[in-house]
Formats: C-alpha cells, structure tokens, sequence
C-alpha cells in the first residue's frame, strides 16, 4: 500500500519490522506521531539512538546496563556471594519482579545449542566460573528445555571442586493451576521433588 | 516497574505513550531493539525525526505531505475538477485503498463541533469554497455523525450560488453484514435512498 509520502512510509516500514507491530498498527503509530506534540515524537527518537549509544553489558554480570557495573551489581545490599545464573536479560527482569532475590545474577547471553551452533565459548559461561570462586552458592535458574539442562549440566561439572551449593529453580505444578491439566512430565518431577510438611522423626 | 537502566526506562516509557502499546510491549520493542542489527534501530528513529522535519500540509488540499503538491494533486491524471471532502488523512488513505477514485481530495482538519470549540474558521473550509468555484462535483467523504453532517450541511449551504453538483457518500447496509444487525437508523436511511433496480416508464 502506497502512504501519502515517502516519510511516512519510512516510519510504517521501520515501525513493521518490530515484533508485533504489523502495517495496519504502523501506520497508526506514524498518524499519531505526526500529530502529537513534536516533543514527544521526538524524544521517542532520542530514546531509540541512545538506547544503542549508551547500553552495554555489565562488566561483572553480563546484563545489558549503561554504567560500568549495573545497578544489581553496584547495590551494596545485595549479596554477592549468592549468583543467579540466567539466559537472558528478560530473566533477570522477571525475577527482579518478584522482589524476593537478594542476591545477584549472571547473564550467559544464552544457552549450550549444538544444533544452533552455540557452545560454552560463545556463552559467559568462563567468567562465571571464575565469579563462583568467591561465592556461596550458584542458582541455576535456566529454562526446562534440553538446552536448559544441557547447559546446567555442563555448568555444574565444571564447578565440580569448587567448595560451593549449585541449586536450580523447584520445577512442579504452577500456582494456581489445576494438577488435571499438569503435564506427565512436570508432575512426575513434583512428585520426585516432593516438599516435606511434616515428618515423624 | 523499574527496567536495568535509565536508558531502556527512557525507551519503554516513549513506546508507552503511543496508541495501543503498553508497559510490556513497551519493553518487548526495547528489547528487540537491543538485539536487533545497530541499523535497523538507527532506521526507525531517523524516520521518526524525518517524518516530523519534512511533513506539512498540501498547498492545495490540505493532506500529510513532504512535497509542496501532494502525490494526488500533482497527479495530472487525476480529475482536479471533482473534489472529494474528507475530515482527516486517514479517510483519505481508506478511500485511496479502494482504487476507485480519480479525482482529488480536500482535508478539512476536523469537523465542525460546537462542544470542542471547533468552529468553520479553524477548518480549511473558506479554501475549500475559493476550490470549489472551479469545480463540477464535491464529494461529502463526512462521517455519519452529527459533526458530519453540521459540516456537511455547513460547506453546503456556503456553496449556494456555485453552479456544481454537490454529493454525499451512500449511507446504508455495509456489504457483507446481515440486515437484521443493522442499526435502525442506517435501516431506515438504506430504505429512504433505496436503489432502483428496474422501473417500468
């Protein structure tokens, strides 16, 4: 579909690259931006550039931040000596949400994919074993799919010696959902993993 | 909620003002725009900036343009003789999407609405009738609504005394919905103005 103009047919075509976002909503995205404040529009812009300027990753952790060390690993109320190993940055930002994590974390940029052709070099996986020297206890916190244990397990082995705890997320039936509509798998795990309420001694 | 770093919050909080996206998507775009190649983020805030730098309204009718003469108006194929009336650019792109329209537009900016403080004056209404006085048909493209018909009624009645045929789109049954869903005011209208098949003389 042809647009009135050439400069409005950039924007619908830079904004319908983004996820989500297809022609329809691009083209309302670029009316609106054409008719709101211009300071708006342009502070919009600004974000964008400065995003990409500024954003790098944490020299201790890996997580995308604009300082030197990120705001995790700059706190000094957070316990440095419990790590959280994660895939991603959205991990992070998940488990920050739940405000129940004291400790800090450890962004591998990924996860151990032969088929895709990512192994533990192209991961953070080597600074996090030297990080785990000084710590107490290494939380695993990486998706249930084979790579996600694929990459615990190689992770866990090449802590093997080191005098520290290495746990991984519980794995059972989610909150509020129905044991019925659980997964054999996941069931079969919750009932491995069953917590203990009450045990006569 | 508070993000890694000041410069993604800067970003999730200018997506967050645009129609239809929220905090999430908000920060499913910044995201991605991380992670995107460097370019493509440039692209879409160069656009952005652009859009606002280069648009202005047609000299003649009044759309979004970056040129001097819309893409319509210095059209010479188009018919400048019959003038189709629109509130805003968006009808001018719905009308345009259906390929069957050779004449030109003019873009009133709104409607006349005496509750929004919206009189003639702040329309292009006057360079409207100055357009008219060379033309053979005006179209009404106003909404069925009563600030479209108020405008509607208005541009008529200014237009007494120019020798042209003025029109107004069919209202009526939409292609394709059923009858007995239809309100009963386009009912009754559809049955007013009803279409003449076949008539013996």
């Amino acid at each position: 579909m042809q647009y009135s103009s050439e400069s409005i047919d950039n924007v619908v075509e830079a904004f319908s690259k983004l996820p989500g976002i297809g022609k329809r909503s691009a083209l309302r995205l670029a009316l609106y931006l054409l008719k709101c404040p211009e300071q708006e529009a342009q502070r919009l812009a600004q974000a964008i550039l400065e995003l990409r300027a500024k954003i790098r990753r944490c020299r201790q952790c890996f997580t995308l931040t604009d300082q030197e060390l990120c705001s995790v690993c700059s706190n000094p109320k957070r316990n440095s000596a419990l790590i959280c190993v994660v895939s991603e940055l959205e991990d992070v930002l998940a488990i920050e949400k739940t405000q129940q994590y004291s400790g800090v974390y450890h962004v591998l940029g990924g996860l151990i994919s032969p088929l895709a052709g990512i192994g533990p070099a192209q991961l953070t996986i080597a600074p996090l074993i030297e990080r785990a020297k000084a710590a107490e206890e290494i939380i695993l916190a990486l998706s249930a799919s084979i790579e996600g244990e694929t990459t615990a397990f190689y992770i866990a082995k090449q802590m093997q010696g080191l005098s520290l705890r290495i746990t991984s997320l519980a794995r059972g039936i989610p909150i509020g959902s129905e044991l019925q509509y659980a997964d054999e798998i996941t069931l079969a795990r919750s009932l491995q993993n069953r917590i203990v309420y009450n045990s006569p001694r």
